[in-house]
């Protein structure tokens, strides 16, 4: 493969003109540049991005850390990221940490060595290893310092609007199914919950599960769900968790939602395959993959932003697995 | 940040030295060796991964392309190929297609100029761009060319199973949803499933979806089930599309299997929360990731092997949706 010297030969010229002209960073003639770009397009040149990315100090990569792509709502997340980063001319390296505190440090290290443009991370648990990144980040979902912007859902009001549509419904005797504890998001969601519960004098039963989402763990946790006495609504803190407490309930020839009404959270695209369909607060993935990544890019172009924790906009989305 | 230069001023040798040390290629005093260890920890340096792929030609990350991560059988693909990537000391770098030639070639040139140590491709669709690449590359499910290894699942065999099961238990008028023509796996399941047809004399009805997985474009596609005749089984080409057929089957009170039996392909986790769950054809997930990314690493350490397909055994997974 052709490299800069043999441009910089056939080209008449010395390898700093054709470094300046490929990275932008001086003067190089009109003339000079029709000569170059001649050279390199019938050389088939490629330019190095790693050397590129060295001279310039932009590689044009940004590294997304996600807890794990096989959960619905990270990996539509990543998909957005990644069409909304192509459009402005960056590549993502993406990372599954697994929420695993190692291996998020580990990537971390492996971003910055990569020497990234930016990092967008979602739900981290190893905050303390951001203190002396002088990258860009951006946290999705979980409030790492004062230093770096929190991108999240308004999760908190979602678990809201959750126990009020199950309320309306007329469900009177709930039972919450919680996500781990360890997680900002659905904590939120649980909070908001119960507050709206406590405003209406109503006692919630909680369940709590050890895992977001990985089919074979979530049945593993099913199990506590034998613990459960009568109830006539559950809300549970994300879709994929919804799904398999309605595989459980079916089982045990529960009707739903005659007998017992169901809400999910995200509205992955799951909601609509499931039977009945399922009713969940919607979190507007669009809309939040596009402002994490224009929030890093402006950060990376230096432009001035305010450091703040961005909240969007949560809304229920009724369908077959809560009543009217 | 420290750099090497610092680290070789610091412990008082080369800067020569200091990189022989951290690339591992000469000779380096046990003793000097130790006094480079020891500045490196003081300063907290953290060697450049993009200036060391250059020096050392191995940059220690895949690029790896995927049609669309949201498609749930290659996000649960590019999963496993990150896990064992990992084990093996290598960080991937993701990439979504999108199934579209000019966003592929314009990512295998963006891999190129990362200097990326080699490429998994899965379900290629600009096969010409590959012919000129001297990276180590591995075809997943599409066959580039017979430089190129491609890997897959046992698409026509698992066709056959499909047909063999659904004849198995009693259908005699079966209906064959494929996907897009230009899809060798989808193609090679259909060419299966016909054949083993022919072999018991039977007519199969034939409808061709346009898209293999965004549940908006599927349902727009699902109108051409209105043209269905009677019929007793249907063997749709994934799960996934499989799912959207039970849904528009069921709002029209069709029963399944009583009236109609379903089987899907792939065994992604969607099968098990699907009410009734589908049966389906096993593709070994696991195994498929492991060898792919174990082959590309033997190739980038050139190692002998020989360039040729690998199939591995599909499965039938018998669930609700078909009888006995």
């Amino acid at each position: 493969m052709a490299n800069i010297r043999d441009i910089a030969k056939e080209a008449g010229v010395g390898i700093a003109t054709v470094s300046r002209y490929l990275n932008d960073t001086g003067y190089v003639s009109d003339e000079v540049k029709v000569k170059i770009q001649k050279v390199i397009e019938e050389l088939n040149y490629k330019p190095n991005a790693l050397a590129r990315a060295i001279f310039t100090k932009n590689s044009k990569t940004i590294g997304l850390m996600v807890p794990n792509i096989s959960n619905p709502f990270f990996n539509q997340m990543a998909s957005v990221i990644e069409e909304y980063a192509n459009e402005m001319g960056y590549n993502i390296f993406l990372c599954n940490t697994d929420d695993n505190p190692e291996k998020e440090s580990k990537y971390l290290d492996v971003l910055q060595s990569h020497r990234v443009a930016g990092i967008i991370v979602a739900r981290s648990k190893c905050k303390e290893a951001y203190s002396n990144i002088d990258i860009p980040v951006i946290s999705f979902e979980s409030h790492i310092s004062d230093k770096i912007i929190t991108v999240s859902s308004d999760n908190y009001n979602g678990g809201k609007i959750a126990f009020d549509h199950l309320y309306q419904c007329g469900c009177r005797k709930m039972i919450h199914i919680k996500g781990p504890t360890c997680f900002e998001a659905t904590e939120d969601r649980s909070r908001g919950f119960l507050d709206a519960a406590k405003d209406k004098n109503l006692k919630i039963d909680l369940i709590e599960f050890e895992t977001d989402f990985q089919v074979k763990m979530l049945e593993e946790n099913i199990e506590s769900l034998n613990k459960i006495g009568e109830c006539d609504g559950i809300f549970v803190f994300n879709d994929i968790a919804a799904a398999t407490v309605i595989k459980f309930l079916r089982k045990k020839g529960v009707r739903i939602p005659e007998e017992v009404q169901i809400m999910g959270f995200d509205n992955s695209f799951i909601c609509e395959l499931l039977h009945p369909s399922l009713t969940t607060i919607n979190q507007p993935i669009q809309a939040l993959g596009k402002y994490t990544i224009e929030l890093l890019i402006k950060l990376i172009n230096d432009e001035d932003i305010e450091i703040e924790d961005y909240l969007m906009e949560t809304k229920l989305i009724k369908r077959e697995t809560t009543l009217s």
